[in-house]
């Protein structure tokens, strides 16, 4: 095992690994195609489950996040898309300001986007008002961002990437669903030599209600995470499974032909936390990584 | 061949494609498959031409920018990330405001980054101070962000998708890297069933200097783009093929051997134009698209 942080040092020092921005990590070199291969394992394993992976943006609409009462939950978190004003004076001083990044502040407009805080908000959004027939599995990746205290690169990002299957249907279908993901994410992790374990966790929601929302997640178990190692006295949560109950079905007017609304459950992979896990579990070069688990791909048409 | 706002209606039509905010697209369905598609084609065709594809993150630093000098080039464009303040009381207000958007607007920390304006000043500010041996060409890929005073889907985006190919070295090498590359992509876009025309191009730099960079740049030739139709009246920038000379060799002190500031010169695809041309060409529907090209992956090991 190489500790995380050796780990990280050693790719700073290559230069496979910087950060522009706190919380913002760069990578090139071998650890940057290892990332994709890791990428489009993880997706073909979600595309192998679901056959239907949607093309989600970088940001989503305020409307839709006040919807799923996540201003309420994770206010902390939010990241918001401003452009400038459209006033050319105002335009004018940033150019000529000479520290733009102080200009800026004065001449921002209001945010017209939330960065996506987790990627199942535009399936939600996407399928609000409608009935479905049959149980839904959707995939998609997509950057999301989440501000915290402190930042650790592959560990913590003010973003990452996030790859998400989302699950619409009955309640008993959903539970099942997560079980069989639950399997499936922990054979792909022995297969990639990554040992673990599964745990009940909960969300770090917003106070004044948050125990008592932890404490609903925690008895229902609603919320499980594999966690994978990164020292010796460290774990990271890769992935997480989640049983919302009929919240999002209710929420967005997403319903059963029955009228009740929908069942959801999402899994989560943070894609920077694998390739952490990995390079922990295998070291920083090259040499000692071994293939990746040969999946189907999940495109199979025009590729 | 399938006008534009034909293409746009029947994918809105079938759900395919909808706009979470304006000038931010989602697809799903046939066409999310057929742009990933597109997406791997364009990397291998990038992958090929440089071997070295860097990972790079959404956004950038704010003195990146600066010592770009794209502050007063094109400050109109420019979109910022801010999360909010950690002021417990603020995040209170806005967890509890009936209009949480408008309650943001009073809770934002001072920006501190950038969302990518393109992808090349991660490669700049990643190889600022070196000296380079030999020429250097980097692919990669992101999300970039353009604030423009209105939008069409998959024409021009508030986000969209842009690969670049950047190259770093002599005069001489650089403009033979251009040429190359143009009829590379010329030859790739033929295989697509796609005819255009290559035209000299100019910037939309922010005024006052405007007039006169932007004449240099049409006098010097320094800009290319390879304009695709989209409507029996209308063409679009699908790529662009540009020679900075020694501009951002001399802003980020990255030398060749002699000790004079390199050249730097780049291609850009952007990935929703070049699908809105295929769209154009063949069809919304999927059942009259050709195979797309079959390219060398760009990443061998560990796929």
């Amino acid at each position: 095992m190489w500790p995380r942080d050796r780990v990280i040092a050693t790719l700073r020092e290559r230069g496979e690994l910087w950060e522009p921005v706190p919380g913002v990590t760069a990578l090139r070199g071998d650890v940057a195609q290892l990332s994709r291969a890791l990428e489009r394992a993880i997706a073909s394993l979600c595309g192998m489950e679901t056959g239907d992976d949607w093309s989600v943006p970088p940001a989503i609409d305020f409307a839709t996040l006040v919807r799923a009462d996540y201003f309420t939950s994770f206010p902390q978190w939010l990241t918001v898309a401003s452009h400038l004003t459209d006033d050319t004076d105002a335009l004018r001083a940033v150019a000529e300001h000479n520290d733009p990044a102080l200009a800026v502040r004065g001449a921002l407009a209001p945010p017209k986007a939330v960065l996506n805080p987790a990627v199942c908000y535009h399936v939600y959004s996407s399928l609000a008002g409608s009935v479905l027939e049959a149980p839904r599995l959707v995939t998609a990746q997509a950057a999301c961002w989440r501000h915290e205290s402190s930042y650790g690169a592959l560990e913590r990002g003010w973003t990452f990437t996030m790859r998400e299957i989302v699950f619409l249907g009955s309640m008993n279908d959903a539970r099942a669903f997560l079980v069989r993901t639950i399997d499936r994410v922990w054979d792909f992790a022995r297969a990639l030599g990554l040992q673990g374990a599964i745990e009940v966790a909960t969300d770090p929601f917003f106070a004044p209600a948050a125990r008592a929302k932890q404490l609903l997640q925690q008895l229902m178990e609603l919320k499980h995470e594999l966690l994978l190692p990164i020292d010796a006295h460290r774990r990271i949560a890769a992935s997480s499974f989640n049983l919302h109950g009929p919240f999002f079905g209710d929420a967005f007017d997403i319903t059963l032909p029955t009228g009740e609304p929908v069942t959801t459950a999402c899994v989560a992979f943070g894609l920077e936390r694998w390739l952490l896990a990995f390079l922990v579990r295998h070291g920083a070069d090259s040499s000692g990584w071994p293939a990746l688990p040969e999946l189907q791909q999940e495109d199979k048409a025009h590729a």
